[in-house]
């Protein structure tokens, strides 16, 4: 059975309860409920972790190689900022995908770029939650590709 | 019935019969076949254009505005440099779904920034020939959102 | 008597039916009719066309050398990017008036520099369609100067 | 009836004595001149400043807002670099339009960009004293428009 | 008796009657009277300046020496710009603190960088007419320390 | 009543026991008490925390939103660096003034750029624990305004 | 027998009747008749195509795949812009020859860097019409090495 | 006795286990014993901390000001990012040694600059678990000098 | 008779009594008797203007054109920001020699690049009141020449 | 009889002992040897230099003022650096051709952009041996035409 | 027996003499003389060359080829200027430490940067002499690794 | 009795038989000999060195420290890209006036900016040979002053 960890970086704990017009309404717990019950139809496990410290973000990166197949990882700030975070994906060895709630290249400037991306197998941005979903669904084909 | 318009850029008419290491086997033929199975079963119509002419994916685009529900792109080297094709997309008026076969944020610094992204609702890159059934999902979900 | 080449770059055909709050309501029929209304009091004949094409921007340039004494251009998003246009006027040998709709200096940051311009006479921009009477009386002012 | 402010900045009282080649032949009061003349034709009133003195500018600016429809403008050296200039033509809430009689973008790079054309309804550059009648009726067009 | 010169740059005389979103409803009387009274309670006496003319305030800062213990500046759009403002605040060997209105950091990119703080001990910014008043506790506590 | 969270970011703790002459001499707690008394004078509720791990910070500042009226940040470092930080200041939706004991402007050049300071309401800088003082003045203004 | 497309992009079939200072007094077909007579004494066939259309270029690059053993290509004004067109030389396999007839290096900064070069064998620069043949020595010793 | 602090940043925990083409094959127990090792002889004592949470490096070198002599630091990605970790070095007063396993002038553009070298007193870089080893005695030589 | 125009521009006026260590203890009084002494003895009359206002020292030189055969400018902040002093010194049509009391190369960035030397016949810098003098016998030697 | 230099720079003594894969196999000698051969088929006499030291370099084109007719110039890493080198090219008024084995436009980004080549009539780069050959090639065409 | 070329750029020579504020009292024989004694000590033979002439040191890193095992090398002013040492680095086929004296990144930004470095094993920087004798450990042991 | 060194950089020996035009018709031994006859009668006794090797001059540098009071340079191209020459400047500890023949600012970018100057007194530029004899007055007034 196939194991995937879901991995959310630092303010998408408030998802649904601030600046809806720009995350949309849906909340932490509902962006994971709909990741588990869309991985539950394709038989796969999901855990989660969800920080606004970085450094557990990595630990759970870490963690991850003894028991997952893959990563879905929404990075939030870190995304254009964090060395130590890409480092931490290339590190694990795991097949990664980037996923954002928001189009980032309709956004401000520094959020055109992204540090960790390069250490991804590819990226979903700007569909909401359904930048989730899409992007198990792409770590699932990566895996069985 | 949804209708969408699945669009290609420059040189992807060599797809599968080039650089396969970068790009993958399949033809052009096989992804829009694949596109076209993955659209039928979701009971939505594609049309389908390439051109590694500009002015011929401008004018596809205009035309799509009296028929189509939205867009699937994939700009190719336009991505990075055409304002034209922004625009075209911009002036259209439709959700549009940039897709990317290879991880354009893994490749050469110039491919890192997309000119076209901005005018588009999200984009799905790095997964083959499946970033553009994620990019039909995607925009699926965007127009029942 | 005067003849002048009108010509409008990609997605200008589109004139009038999208985003009228940034281009007006004015169709490009209804611009070519007040160039043509506003040259013929002057006694200058004109020809215009339209392309999102590229090369037909450029050869209709190069056709211009054998019967026309100047350059009326909206390179409309070939302005940002196109350094086969800069040097086909160039090349032409006749002079030249860029002209835009909107006030390029005022929108995004792409929009603020110009690779035509450096070989044309001058720059008319913002006035909407005014841009273009504007710009043909610059051209006379130009020729007779 | 209509009433414009006609402002000419820093070193623009030298005009037709010194530099021909690039700026022509007519004084200050040939253009001031030939814009009443073709204001008065327009049945519209100009009143006129020239400084060299950045407040003066600035105050005349503040003060039309008490009589004048819309500025013509052509800030001279300080269109590459006036924040005050710039904020002033905001602050007044009239239309402006800036004039230059080179076509700065094809002068030396610093003339390349305009602080002060962001608050500006749009640019008329290249043409010599035309540039000024041209700007005049950019402007009447504009209030008409 | 602790003195302090008010100084403030181009475009400060218009406040209060136009652009109020921006940089709220109080004229320049009331900012300096909301100031003198704020430091007469504190028994501190207040000459002030505004000038649009950039000589006048360099000249302003100039006297000050003669008789004020520290300045309260806010700069206007020379605080972008102007090296010689920078070099009279330097020169006048007069602790200085920087203010705003508006929260520079949250408007254009032009408005991001200051060429006059590096000459002053701090800045106030984004308070609206508050700015002075704590720009004033500000200076005497700086006196004080 | 009005209640404030003061956040003080890494590095903060050592106040007063290092660097004198940049940080000057008051202690963390001298700097807490300096505000609790300030803000007691104005009958205002002050929680303050410390931390030198960005995720404390983000989520104190996440639970400030269900008991406080606005933030008092001095983010050291994270001034610099922290998109994350400018996010969550910003998801939390309360006002924020951004405080710094020294004038960063006159210290390194990477010291001179603020990505936290766009979220918030403005910027105290360069006035010792002064700054923290004028950072309450400044947010109960904001708050009364 | 050795066969080779000349390939010539935009605005080079004006060559010898404009700017005869820049690019010399031989026309296009000088030029194709000088290549075509040089590669003959070498036993060498020779396909040309001209266009000012990126897509025609293209496609005789993607046609060139199944008759030809090299490219000899003088990119015009899509050398600094074009990465559609680097893309194709790429994907065709075969190697090619830059070949322009004045010195880019000489001329405007715009003209210095190369978006194709980085996909081609090597690069002829500054030689008039001998760049192109020996651009095609060039590549015969290529194709002999 | 001399005492120093062995820090180690973000996802050197996994040192040995993954990539040890970039990294070696030694674990960080492996490292961390031949630094005891190497010091033992020199009889100085070892603390050593790994940590990928910034907040716990940042507090073990605040920590360290009431033991350590020194310390030898290796802040894996936050080498390019962190200026809280920067100022934290220079907040201890502790003479600091900058270590790195690779040799980051030959890896990636973004590892080429370090932020918290210039905290330091010098650089170790490039010879795998040696650079742990010549940095211990590099601070000795420099606690002697 | 040669005649020279000697301007000093803004916070020059304070020579001598503030910053010695960096401009040197002579006063402006100083600096123009010692150039009219040096004149003298070349038998050159000197007239002198020293300005806080940029329109001053503008309209001095528009009006050294009726007398003068020269110029020695010593611009101070003016230098690294002001076009238009910039375009008074080419409109003058006088041969200009730029010079200052410290050397510009050595001290802060801003102060490396000069806008107003582009318009002068060269640049003097770095010499005290020397500079002064030598700027007299660089212009005087240029007539000559 | 034509006669001309034929220039190595920097490392070029060690062609065919390192690194073949980047520069090939021929030793200099095998290089000198070619070009001598070449050139006496064509009735062309050739002295050569090849110099680690710029100065060497630098006189060795002063001298061939006094006996060449032009220059072939490999400049190895001052391509990029020299301005020394530039000079001499253009103030020996000899006609130059500047060559490289290698592709520079396909290698590190700091070779992209040649110092020298814009005081020579043009560049031959990525053809190995065969590029000092089509050098000579060509400026024997240069010194025809 | 190992054999290292210890390989000085230039000014080295001035060691001692000049500016021991910065690089210390040791003259240049004291440095090497330290050296060669900690080389003697672990069975190392050194031989030394110091030289202001680029060719000199790239000579002898040539000839070094022949007989030594590695280098050690500070590079001075040319660590961040000179292409041709890099290359004459990678070509020697040696691996080389790169030493200097004062902590490169605490100084001007331009010396932050390192030219050579890429072609080096790694860097030791900031230690004063016991940076060379670091660097001969560091190189001792890349070698017996 | 003062002793200056007279040092010119790269090509210089070529003065007055090349590119009059820029440089002017005095050769290096007119410079020479005018720099003498004018030292001579100011009782300074003159020394001078032309190099094209950076060596030559920077160990000319070196020993004028036993004997010279101060340095006239000459840098050449070396003015825009030697460290090594800087740091010998400044290692010399003699005062050093940079002087150029043309006027720097007025010819292409990278002849703008000078790596040199920072370690001198100050620059003369743009008089041709006087800016040697103003170099040594300027100098002369230094050491006095």
């Amino acid at each position: 059975m196939v194991a995937l960890l879901l991995a959310n970086g630092p303010n998408l704990n408030l998802l649904g309860t601030r600046e809806p017009d720009v995350y949309g309404a849906a909340t932490l717990d509902d962006v994971v409920g709909a990741v588990r019950a869309h991985a539950a139809d394709r038989d796969v496990e999901v855990r989660d972790v969800q920080s606004n410290h970085e450094g557990d973000l990595l630990e759970a990166i870490h963690e991850a190689r003894s028991w997952a197949d893959g990563l879905v990882i929404n990075p939030g700030g870190w995304t254009h900022t964090s060395v130590a975070l890409r480092d931490a994906i290339a590190a694990s060895g795991l097949p990664a995908v980037e996923v954002h709630l928001s189009n980032v290249h309709a956004r401000e400037p520094f959020r055109h770029t992204s540090v960790t991306a390069g250490a991804c197998v590819g990226v979903v941005a700007g569909f909401g939650v359904a930048s989730y979903l899409l992007g198990v669904d792409a770590l699932l084909g990566h895996l069985e590709g």
